[in-house]
């Protein structure tokens, strides 16, 4: 039984016009590219960023990071024998290009839509995609696992393992780490940082700004790099003399430069920065480093959005485009005026409208500011929003000390990515009882984006923090409220609001803001044989399929419970006196969330009750659009009214 | 409604002899040592470290870490306004001379104990200990969100935050974070690097051989810090032309050395190695750069264990030591032949076993090569045993490298640390359905370290995560047939096995292996009035609830489930079939553990039964020893006995 929840395959191929893509049409894996004489690969790039660019504009999806790292991409799949070696990227917004080179153009057309391909990198999908993908910064320490398990379990040292990382997820713990302990095992790594000066954002932080550094510093890297191919090629370079001449290498980097660079102060060497751009030389510097011993790095410096004039200039807005006129970069939106806001953009709002009253709030993202609309904090209070890179954990910690000395963080991060900083949150924050606010954007199901991003674990993760408050509000007035009850003077310890990505329901959302009572949850409809409790925007849902079941002379209750932690007593008693059955509805895995609140509720007060948990079940769950998914995991409106009506209908089998 | 069970403090005072310690008895606060003349600070030392030697034999704790950090403790009390300014120390091993000078010297000998001063910094026990510690690499983020909240809230710039770090912990990827996002804010941030060249063990990481390079580089470095401290002397050096100084700095810098600091690299002022001995030398480097802005480094040589000669010899073994003898150093050993083995020690020396056997297991640590007993591993394969330092995110992430080519590999980090790697276990191993086993020690209650490093959520992070398995051994034997069982080839995907701290029960623990079906647990006892569901080795404390019980009359069926995920549904028809009420116990929180599990599969089959749930409330547990803390939390014999007899009694009235 396999933990991952898929939807049927979509197989429909559209194969490609040889006439437009005389090469690409003829590369059904990268041994074919292997065969295209090195002149032609250009036209090979050439080719992949028109694919890509007709492709995204109509079927949207990460588009700039691919167009930058196409060449990096046609070089690697050249110079290394994959699958046979080993390519690992990091996060994998950049490797659409990868995915058309390795036997998936003719599938493209199905990129993140339900039961076709992913968008990120998944070894579900191919043997080309050796790692899991979406969490920034795992690619070093995984591929030096498998860089070690080469050498130890296939005798096969000469596998080559290549690590592709971007210089913001460079920044991040996990990837520090992994190049501090890279020099520490025998292995065969090579970590390519495909430096664009960018996330998805602006990038932040001092490695960031050594990394322009080094970039400034290039004249001598260059020199050095053509010094060491000349000893190479004299036959003065050799595994034998390597101590010796890195050595050698070493005092004279430190004569011309008069500097160490960082990564070499780690022990791995450092070769770069170079255009990665140049085709031909990245090919080049690849033959030539792919078989030294032990870690390397190799700094390229891309541009985000190569080749596609408006995509360069404004890399950030050309993340995740959306549909887009490929002939002149024109957007196409689909909002259309009156339509509801984001929740993101309701937080990012509020949370302005909040710190210009409680001068104590302070706002801290991680990598995420347009994403999580905290760059609208930004924008008026530079001094009181930090962005801190791709850094979850310090983050968190970073609040705690913010909340320690007075302050009243508030910390925007999406639900997948909190989970790096799970101890943080403990240790940091709920140990002291601070007052740290934990405002969790894309909770539930995220859709497309799928597996690796959707946020279905946090209810439960959260749960048994002792004194955290969790709640989730279900609709954009009641997210208002919320964040204004969490920044209030007397309100203690931490709290975390959940709610979910994209658009609320209501285009008037600028209500007056009230403070809510912790742990009360609120009635919105009577009835009298089911009742239903839900926690979160699905409480549409749970409306719709009200109205369902009701058609089939069913009586409901509904309650919204607001607050997960601590469950509403006074609720519970009134389910648990009214003898009705109870399902429970959350956007969130059934392990942990209101479901099981419920049953800990009504069991520890000895009340035998049936609770029907409808939510996502204990899987991971693959990507599609929202409403495709909540019917795959049983929770759209006709699920939830399906089991209404058999939860009634049970109780009079009982009866 | 605080989040911390506490117990009654134990307030009884032992104060200081007058003539034994005639400086260290007058001095109550930090202020009282700003009165005591610098030339007899020496004098302190030397008091505080005759204090702890004669603590610490008799009363057991962190003994090498504190007695290496005395000078520096010193020289920071003495330079800086505590607790105005604040002092933040990372994992708080080294903080007990900190406690000492602070206002506890005659509550020291409660240290650890129940109701007794906390073995690390707590913000509970002292203004002065400003921020949690235990969990390492989180102080650098915490002083830098107080520097922050300094400049942002109390418009008190001139606020001094210094954050004292070991070369350990400055490994971590979050200590990592926390320098990469030092200079992005203003701040007044100084950090003590504290560098005794050790962690628990013997240290490892390239930045770590990269902190040896730099002290063997100290001449230029005391050189540099001479010239700026003329050019401050002369006026040369002001805030004003501070960056122009800078710049000259750095150019000096490169021209004498050749070198450029990592620590520089980040933008963060480097000062040192200095001898972090050398008191008088520390108080005026101290003095010379407090008054710097924005964030510095100063790097400290200590040695581990400085002033009582066995500790320097051996500082991994007197990390802490247990009792010993003041005079010579001979460690007073309570353990006495046929003892049973440690937990740790039945996995490290079955794990080698297994390791001969199947040549696929590698083992992995970080930082807990003892603590996990994997140094058995260690000495007989050191190939396949990786200890990766403090850096639990790389540990599993690497080990999901490893396992994806083949491996399988064997994580072995305490239950609190493994939060850290929540994410990591996730992404990077389950959702790849990775065969990455962890052996998570210190689960449960563990004693005297306290709330930081109890294990008591495991249970509940782990049972949401999709596809993980989840057991627990009841004693010795069945934690080797469980090692067995997950190296199986055709066992599928990650498996957690918890273990506790300490010794099992059975001196006879080397027993043939044999292979275990997941997810089946097995009767121990029959009986018709009650039924106990127990998971690990707190089954011995049933049976002993249940002879008193049984005693009264109440006749007991136990089980022992092995596994909590999959849950044995065999088990539980059985229980559901027999009518009585169900007392779940576990040594873990009762959110989302076995408890939740039972609750779970009765009431989604609709089945209802009274379930009583046994373990740690939700709340964070003070420290002491297993069986108070047992006693606190409600989950002794006697309580499971009184909660077995509430059950029939019950029932009784039900009827």
């Amino acid at each position: 039984m396999t933990a991952i929840l898929s939807a049927p395959s979509d197989s429909s191929e559209l194969p490609l016009d040889r006439e437009r893509y005389p090469l690409l049409s003829g590369i059904g894996s990268p041994a074919d590219l292997r065969t295209v004489p090195a002149d032609r690969l250009p036209e090979v790039c050439s080719e992949i960023r028109d694919f890509l660019i007709n492709s995204l504009s109509t079927n949207p999806g990460h588009f700039a990071s691919s167009m930058g790292a196409v060449e990096l991409t046609v070089a690697l799949h050249y110079v290394f024998d994959t699958p046979y070696d080993r390519i690992v990227w990091d996060v994998g917004h950049q490797a659409y290009g990868h995915k058309l080179l390795t036997g998936r153009a003719s599938r493209f057309h199905t990129n993140r839509k339900l039961g076709g391909l992913c968008g990120f990198p998944t070894p579900e999908e191919s043997e080309y995609d050796t790692f899991t993908a979406g969490h920034a910064s795992n690619a070093i320490s995984a591929a030096l696992g498998m860089s070690v398990a080469a050498t130890l379990k296939h005798d096969e040292p000469r596998r080559h393992v290549v690590a592709v990382i971007g210089d913001a997820s460079i920044s991040g713990g996990l990837a520090f780490e992994g190049l501090n302990n890279a020099a520490n095992a025998k292995n065969n790594l090579l970590i390519i940082l495909n430096d664009n000066d960018m996330s998805i954002d602006r990038n932040v932080g001092s490695l960031n700004s050594y990394l322009a550094h080094l970039t400034a510093s290039k004249g001598y890297n260059t020199f050095r790099y053509k010094l060491y191919t000349f000893l190479k090629k004299i036959g003065l370079f050799n595994d034998k003399n390597r101590g010796r001449v890195l050595r050698f290498n070493n005092s004279l980097k430190s004569f011309f430069t008069k500097e160490q660079n960082i990564f070499e102060g780690l022990n791995i060497r450092y070769f770069g920065p170079f255009d990665g751009h140049d085709l031909p030389r990245i090919i080049r510097v690849l033959n030539d480093i792919k078989d030294m011993n032990g870690p390397r790095i190799l700094h390229l410096r891309t541009v985000k959005g190569k080749g596609f004039k408006p995509a360069e200039e404004d890399p950030a807005r050309w993340h995740a485009p959306g549909k887009f006129n490929p002939d002149n970069g024109e957007r196409l939106h689909s909002e259309l005026p009156g339509t509801p806001a984001k929740y993101q953009d309701v937080f990012g709002e509020t949370l302005v409208e909040l710190a210009r009253q409680n001068k104590s709030i302070v706002a801290i993202t991680a990598a995420m500011l347009s994403g999580t609309s905290v760059n609208k904090m930004q924008e008026v209070m530079p001094d009181r929003t930090f962005d801190v890179g791709i850094s979850e954990g310090h983050a968190v910690t970073f609040a705690g000390g913010l909340a320690k000395d007075g302050m009243r963080p508030y910390v925007a991060i999406y639900s997948s990515f909190l989970q790096r900083a799970y101890d943080h949150i403990i240790h940091d924050v709920a140990l002291q009882e601070l007052p740290v606010v934990f405002a969790i954007d894309r909770a539930g199901i995220v859709g497309e984006d799928g597996a690796t991003h959707h946020g279905l674990l946090d209810l439960s993760y959260l749960s048994g923090i002792p004194g955290m408050t969790i709640a989730s509000p279900r609709d954009e007035q009641y997210l208002r409220h919320l964040l204004y009850t969490s920044q209030l003077e007397d309100r203690k310890g931490p709290m975390a609001i959940r709610y979910p990505r994209g658009a609320g329901s209501n285009p008037d959302w600028r209500c007056p803001m009230k403070a809510l009572p912790i742990g009360r949850g609120e009635k919105l409809k009577s009835g009298t044989d089911v009742t239903v409790l839900s926690i979160g925007p699905i409480a549409a849902e749970v409306s719709k399929a009200i109205s369902i079941a009701e058609a089939q002379g069913v009586s409901v209750a509904h309650y919204d419970m607001i607050f997960l932690k601590p469950i509403d007593d006074k609720i519970m008693q009134e389910v648990a006196a009214s003898g009705t059955p109870v399902i429970t509805v959350e956007d969130a895995s059934v392990k942990g969330g209101l479901g099981a609140a419920a049953d800990e509720w009504l069991s520890s007060r000895n009340i035998s009750r049936s609770v029907t948990r409808i939510g996502v079940p204990d899987k991971f769950v693959t990507h599609g659009t929202v409403s495709q998914l909540y019917k795959l995991c049983g929770m759209d409106a006709e699920a939830i009214s399906a089991a209404i009506v058999g939860a009634k209908n049970a109780k009079n089998i009982e009866k």
